[in-house]
């Protein structure tokens, strides 16, 4: 009891000292945007432990990723509830950046992780996926546009499907990260068809601006950008795929360190996905891609680290049958590893940022709206729906995660809902609908995955 | 030769294939700021690249810190002579931050690696050294600037003055750690004198401020901001010695995995950073104590890294002598360094965006004025004399180190130049100035602590 008090009195002296250091002026402040840069620095302490605790969830028997973005979520109440210092994160551009970084990692580790054998064979299947799920949202977003608004243009209710069509992927390979099942075929399917829908969903936002704009369908138009996105696809993997070993040998020569081996795939990642940006696609593309190219060349060009060279050569050869064999398992393993195991800590900082600030955008007022609401649920059952579809056309696999693993919609429906809104074709209640169909399908996705892996994975 | 020639083909395809995608525009183009999100990407695979093609300055027998500086300059002047790309890189706010997060990350590792005893045995030598270190540039600017701008006011001198107050440590720092002495009683000296330099910098640039704009001087504003700082320091390292064990342990109570070991210090190291920032300090000297206090408490409440309890529990009670010993040494040496371990790769992230980003703030047409540069050259004169009477308070230890480790000058003595621009009391001519004299101790201080260093410390 005595140690209970004496504890909270601790924290209540370390919140008096916090109330002290509440001016913010003198040095820092000048200089153009810096306040941003060192209000940051606050907001990142939040995020991070924000997320550690959210994903305290997993005592629940619940994905941890879900448990980010609630906790993002708790933020973005308390924000409204009076914690002013907490609003301005929402338009911060450092920490879109940092959101931004976050996806970039994560769909590089997935790169990494993944076998391009593997993903070569699911190639077709993807491809087939990825239209299916494209085409079905589409069409039933346009039809559910004239039923719940009637009153509105034709074109409003092509931009309304163009916003269901994107799957966004962090999300459902976040779960599979998080239950240690991220070698499953549907796992190449669903990343593979990610690609396609985010190079058709490019296609349909530029193809439906234009017509809302000139009130011309431009064929040219579409040709260039199916064009660039098929160099970037073939040019990435295939000039990529025989530059990286070249320059990362060449950067060996320079230096052996370990900040050379952390910075060359650091950057190839970065540049990948700098050049899918330039050539209007995702990034978190290039960086899937920059992990795939890496993970068959890159083994072969760097040494061991160092706690592994120092076993090897100093405790190895005097240690017995059979722990010998034990050990040399053991460091084989860690060997492997090591790239990951360097890249591991940037994916710790980054990744909840990503997760976090997805729940913080969500607007929790948007539920007050009774007619809202009833829009969001229909048009979230369109887009679930649409889909799962997707599942019935992927082969030879479990058919329910692969639609599932479609189902999330993220920050691209949003891009897209707000050029309309731009536009003036989508109204600020669509907006709103939009918003609660992209709040659903997050939150559900990690729910009915996390079951539907748990029911057929066998207990490790 | 035949492959020589294949090579040079296959990076011209390269060239040509990121030509074609060098347009930008589409999605991620909506959206406040976004753009710089994106363009960052690329900036940051040109800085860690240019960062490590400048670090093998190492065979040359340099210091990496200097050629890393060297990149960023190559780099500004690339992007003067016609690469436009790389010009916004100057005002970006996430490079800036980016910038900023270097400089946290390196000193929290230095914390990481201090020993408090050691610095508390230092302390009192530390609080002379930086006081003295303060003294002698203040005085100096203020008599250069009599000399070589007779024409302004002695404001206009005292805010020369200023600026040649306060230690850029980082630069210094990192020679250590490159060279593998941060250990040496030198650098606890030079850290605590910078802390000391830092206050007493921001309590001059208060006064002058006052001065100039009201032409009253303010002891009452002096002696807050002097509180405010004792506040942190005392409050900081006592409340957060206090509270981080606790933190920690509740953390672990909710996970123990390797996700709560990395948040925990580094949300922590961001928190003390955040607080020294409104506490008008610089967020470094937050990160230092955050990174002195966790070196204390952390080691005693998380698990070690897998690979060692892996191999501890399965090989080394099978292992017999004198294997065994060696072998528990290297796991225990691997123990101890995991937190160090999981910081590091942020450190590769992070810690050259801020070197590269010094040099690349370097504007070489500062060089073309006679008059700016024989200005520079007598201020920086009076900048490193100014600093290195400092070595003979130091006590007994090696008196030019203590000396050259407190002469670079860097971005706080930037920013008092800009407010001084500002004000109106510091001209172009003599900002330039500045600029060269900040140049001119950063590039110096690398070649001459190392020179040092390496005449004075037995070869390994």
């Amino acid at each position: 009891m005595r140690t209970y008090i004496d504890r909270r009195l601790r924290w209540l002296i370390a919140a008096v000292v916090a109330m002290l250091f509440s001016t913010t002026d003198a040095i820092a402040a000048s200089g153009a945007g810096s306040e941003e840069i060192f209000l940051a620095l606050g907001w990142i302490v939040v995020v991070l432990l924000a997320a550690r605790i959210g994903s305290a969830i997993e005592r629940l028997g619940q994905p941890p990723v879900l448990g980010e973005i609630l906790a993002g979520i708790v933020l973005s109440g308390v924000a409204m509830a009076g914690v002013h210092w907490l609003e301005p994160m929402r338009t911060s551009v450092v920490m879109k950046f940092l959101a931004e970084v976050g996806t970039i990692v994560l769909l590089f580790q997935i790169g990494l992780e993944s076998n391009v054998e593997q993903f070569r064979k699911v190639g077709m299947r993807a491809f087939i996926v990825g239209t299916v799920g494209v085409f079905f949202p589409f069409i039933g977003g346009i039809l559910v546009g004239q039923y719940l608004f009637p009153e509105q243009s034709i074109n409003a209710h092509i931009f309304l499907g163009a916003t269901l069509t994107a799957t966004s992927v962090g999300i459902s390979v976040r779960v599979f990260r998080d239950l240690g099942v991220g070698a499953r075929p549907e796992v190449s399917i669903i990343l593979g068809a990610a690609v396609i829908d985010d190079v058709l969903g490019v296609v349909i936002l530029a193809v439906v601006q234009g017509l809302v704009t000139t009130g011309v369908f431009d064929w040219w138009n579409v040709a260039i950008i199916i064009g660039k996105s098929l160099i970037f696809l073939i040019g990435a993997i295939v000039v990529g795929g025989r530059i990286a070993p070249l320059l990362a040998r060449w950067m060996a020569y320079l230096s052996n360190s370990t900040t050379m081996k952390f910075a060359v795939p650091t950057a190839f990642c970065f540049l990948l996905s700098y050049i899918a940006y330039i050539d209007d696609l995702a990034p978190i593309i290039g960086a899937f891609g920059a992990g795939l190219i890496l993970d068959q060349v890159y083994f072969n060009i760097y040494r061991a680290p160092e706690i592994v060279e120092k076993i090897e050569h100093e405790v190895l050869p005097y240690v017995g049958e059979p722990s010998r064999t034990r050990l040399v398992e053991i460091l084989d393993q860690y060997r492997l590893h090591h790239i990951e195991e360097l890249i591991q800590p940037l994916a710790y900082f980054f990744v909840p940022m990503f997760f976090v600030m997805t729940g913080f955008s969500v607007d929790l007022r948007t539920f007050t709206s009774l007619h809202v609401l009833w829009a969001g649920m229909l048009i979230t059952a369109v887009a679930v729906a649409g889909k799962l579809v997707t599942g019935f056309v992927a082969g030879r696999v479990h058919r329910s995660i692969v639609g599932w693993g479609m189902v999330p919609r993220g920050e691209v429906g949003l891009i897209f809902a707000s050029v309309g809104l731009g536009l003036g074709v989508v109204t600020a209640e669509e907006y709103s609908a939009i918003m609660v169909m992209v709040m659903t399908t997050t939150l559900m996705t990690p729910l009915v995955l996390s079951w539907l892996l748990r029911r057929k994975t066998p207990a490790m």
